[in-house]
C-alpha cells in the first residue's frame, strides 16, 4: 500500500473559513440551494479548482463535478464529495466540510499524482430547505427521485420547484439524466459532521460510518369531539390532546425494545386552545432504526400505540405517511479501510451510524460507499453556533486522506 | 304568593330569532362587543323597550339598563339579565337569550305591575373575545375589573382595549364607577343555556344553577434541549414535548380524585418539527371545582405532575398564571326558589353547578343571585350549531317567570 499522500488541513480550513466569509450573514450560513448565494458559494469551488488546473462542470440535476485524471485515467474513479447548500442560517461545516476536504484531495493529488482518477461530487440541495425535499441531486444520480412529485412542490412563496430550479438551469424532468455519469465510477467517500452528541461524549475525534438508519416518518391525527373546558363532564370527553400525549409516550417507549430512535417532534391541537378540550391533534412520528426488521416493528409498534390511545381516549385516528427510506448499510470493505484509517490517525476504530440522512445513502445505492464523521461541539447542527475544534477538523482531515488512500488500492 | 306573570315565550323566541337576522352571517353570530353588530343588537333591545314605554340607559362600563317601576316603586329592585355580546361565529343563544327573556320579563309587568321594580341589564362584553378578558361590565360593576391591566390589553390588530372602548364612549378608567348603580337593586337573576351536554343526557329541560365553578388556569413551560430526530440518542435526550405528554395526562387524572373538571387544551412545542426533538413545550391547564379547597388541591396536584413530569424527562418546568376565579355559590334562598319554580314547571329538582363563567358570577358578589339553565343541543356552544328546541325554551322561559315571580315575593 502506498504512503498516504498529505491533505494540506490548513488550508482546508482555510477555505471554510473565506467560504462562511463569503455565503454568510449574522444569522449564520445562507448557502440555501437554488438561491444566489449558493451559486457564489459554487462559484468560489471553481475558484479553488481552477487554481489546481481543474474545471467544474454541472450535471442535469444541478451537481456540480470536477475530474482528476492523473496516471490511472482508464480506472475507475474515486468520487469524494458532500454539499455546499445549507439551512438558512446554517453552519459553517455542514456538507462544505466534506466538499472543500475533497478539494484538498485533488489539490494533493494533483502534485502527486494518484493511481485511479479522482472526481469531485458537490451534490445539488441535499438540504431539502425550500421545497421539503431532502438529497435531491443524489437521488437524481441514484435513481430514486420522483420527479413528476418533485417538480409540483411550491416553496413558502407558492413558486413550484419546476419554476424555481429552471432559474438555475435546470429542467426538472431531465433530473434524473444524470445517472449517465455514473459510468467509470468506481466508489464513493464522504467526510462530514455528525450532527449530534454522541463523540463528543465519548471523546471521539473522527469515525468510520457504518451506515445511514432507515426511517419511518409518518402523521397521525386523532379525532375526538371539542368541547368547553368547563361544562363538558371528565366521563363525556373524547380528548384528542390525551389521545396524542399518550401516543407520544408510547413511540417514545420503542427504541428500549427494537434500538434505533423516536421521536414525537410536532403536534398541533385544534381548536388548540385553553378553555377548549381539543377535538383534532395531528402528531408525528418519526422512527430510525438501522436494521429493517427493527424498523418495521417499530412502525407496527408505533400503529398499536396510537390506535391504543385513541381507543382509550374514545377518539378515531388515521395516518399519514411523510417520509421513508430504507436502511442503508455502507459497503463493508470501506467501512473495514475507514476503521483502519481512524485507527492509524487517533487509535480509535469506534464506528457509528448515522442518524441523519447524507447524499452517501442515496450514492451507496448505486456504488460502494462510505463515510467518515468528525464529531459536532454540544451535537449541535443547523445553527450558527455549529462548529468543530480546528484541532479535531485536521484529526478528521488527516484520518479521510488515509481512507482516501486506502480505497484507491481497493 | 301571587301568581306568576306570564311570559309570552312565543315572542321571547321571535326576539331572538329577529335578533339573529340582524346580527349574523353564514359563520353564525357577530355581535362582537364593541362593533358596529354589537351596537346593532343593542339597538333592536332599545326598540323592543321602546315598544313597551321604556328607555335604556348606558353605565361608565358599557352595560346598559332599563328599569321598570311599577307599583313597588320604593323597593329594592330585582335585577335581570345577560349579555348580548357573542364570540365571532357564535350561536343565536348564549347571552342573548338571558337578554330576550329580560324585556319578556319587563313585558309582561309592564302591563300587570310588579310588588318591586324591575331591572333590565345587559352587561357589556361578557366573552371577552377580542381582548381575552371575560366578564368585563359584571365586573366593573362588581369591583372586581383590574381596569389598568385591562386598559393595555391588545386585540389582534395591536389596538388597546383603552382606545378600541372610547370609540364606544367608554372610558376605561372610569368603569369602575359604575357600581354606583348597585344602589337600591336586591337581587339578580339570569336565564342561559348550558353550553354542555349535562341535561340533554340527562333529559331535562330546564335546571337551577347553584352556583360557578372556580378556575385555575395556568400555563406550564419546560425547557429541554432542541435536537436532531436522527442524531440525538434516546438516553440523551431533554424531550419537551415528553415532559408536556405526560404533564397532561397527570393533569386529566385529577378530577378522579378531586371531582371538577381539568383540561390541557393548548400545547406548542418549539421547534414543533417532525425531525427535531422539541426543546420547549408550552402547556395550558385549565382547573375548574365548585369547592374551594378541592379547587386549590387541583392545582397543587398539577403543579406536581408538571414538576415530576420535567424532571423524568431532565427539563426544567415554569409556571406562568394566566386567569384565576374563586368558586361562585349563589344565594341559597333564589336557588331554593329556583329549584321550585323547575319542579312547579317540569316534575324536575335537578340542579347544576356551571362549568362556565357567567356574569351572574361577578353579580353574586354584591347582589344575591341564581341562574337557570336550559339544554344545549349535543352541547354545542360558541358555534353557529349552538341551539336549544323552541319547544324547551318555552318551558325554560315559563320556568324562569315562576322564579322572577319567587324572587319578587322574598
Amino acid at each position: 500500500m502506498s504512503e498516504a499522500v498529505k491533505i494540506d488541513a490548513s488550508r482546508v480550513i482555510a477555505d471554510l473559513r473565506e467560504l462562511a466569509e463569503r455565503t454568510s450573514d449574522d444569522a449564520g450560513a445562507q448557502r440555501v440551494a437554488w438561491t444566489e448565494t449558493w451559486h457564489e458559494a459554487r462559484a468560489f469551488l471553481g475558484e479553488l479548482l481552477g487554481e489546481i488546473g481543474l474545471t467544474n462542470e454541472t450535471d442535469e440535476a444541478g451537481n456540480t463535478w470536477a475530474r482528476l485524471d492523473g496516471a490511472g485515467a482508464g480506472e475507475d474513479a474515486l468520487v469524494v464529495g458532500s454539499h455546499l447548500d445549507s439551512v438558512p442560517g446554517g453552519g459553517w461545516l455542514d456538507g462544505a466540510l466534506g466538499v472543500m476536504t475533497a478539494v484538498g484531495v485533488l489539490r494533493a493529488y494533483s502534485e502527486q499524482p494518484a493511481s485511479r482518477p479522482l472526481v469531485l461530487a458537490d451534490w445539488a440541495d441535499e438540504e431539502g430547505s425550500r421545497f421539503g425535499l431532502s438529497l435531491f441531486g443524489s437521488s437524481a444520480f441514484a435513481g430514486t427521485l420522483d420527479t413528476a412529485a418533485a417538480a409540483e412542490l411550491v416553496d413558502a412563496d407558492g413558486r413550484t420547484m419546476r419554476d424555481v430550479l429552471a432559474e438555475s438551469n435546470v429542467e426538472i424532468e431531465r433530473a434524473p439524466e444524470c445517472a449517465a455519469r455514473r459510468e467509470g465510477l468506481g466508489a464513493y467517500l464522504e467526510l462530514h459532521i455528525e450532527q449530534g452528541p454522541v463523540m463528543e461524549a465519548k471523546g471521539v475525534t473522527v469515525a468510520a460510518v457504518e451506515g445511514c438508519q432507515g426511517i419511518e416518518r409518518q402523521r397521525f391525527s386523532f379525532r375526538g369531539q371539542a368541547g368547553h373546558a368547563g361544562t363538558t363532564p371528565m366521563a363525556m370527553r373524547h380528548d384528542a390532546a390525551l389521545a396524542a400525549a399518550r401516543c407520544a409516550i408510547g413511540i417514545s417507549e420503542l427504541p428500549s425494545e427494537y434500538g434505533g430512535v423516536a421521536t414525537a417532534g410536532e403536534l398541533r391541537l385544534e381548536p388548540g386552545i385553553s378553555t377548549a378540550v381539543a377535538g383534532v391533534a395531528h402528531l408525528t412520528c418519526d422512527l430510525r432504526n438501522p436494521e429493517p426488521g427493527a424498523l418495521e416493528a417499530m412502525l407496527a409498534g408505533a400503529r398499536k400505540a396510537s390506535a391504543g390511545a385513541a381507543e382509550e381516549h374514545g377518539c378515531s385516528v388515521s395516518e399519514e405517511p411523510i417520509f421513508r427510506i430504507e436502511p442503508t448499510a455502507f459497503d463493508s470493505g470501506l467501512v473495514a479501510a475507514a476503521k483502519k484509517a481512524t485507527e492509524e490517525a487517533t487509535g480509535s476504530t469506534f464506528a457509528i451510524t448515522s442518524g441523519a440522512l447524507h447524499d452517501a445513502a442515496q450514492a451507496a445505492r448505486v456504488l460502494p460507499a462510505a463515510m467518515m464523521f468528525c464529531p459536532s461541539r454540544d451535537g449541535l447542527s443547523h445553527a450558527r453556533e455549529e462548529d468543530t475544534s480546528e484541532e479535531d477538523l485536521a484529526t478528521a482531515i488527516a484520518a479521510f486522506g488515509r481512507l482516501v488512500a486506502k480505497a484507491l488500492e481497493l
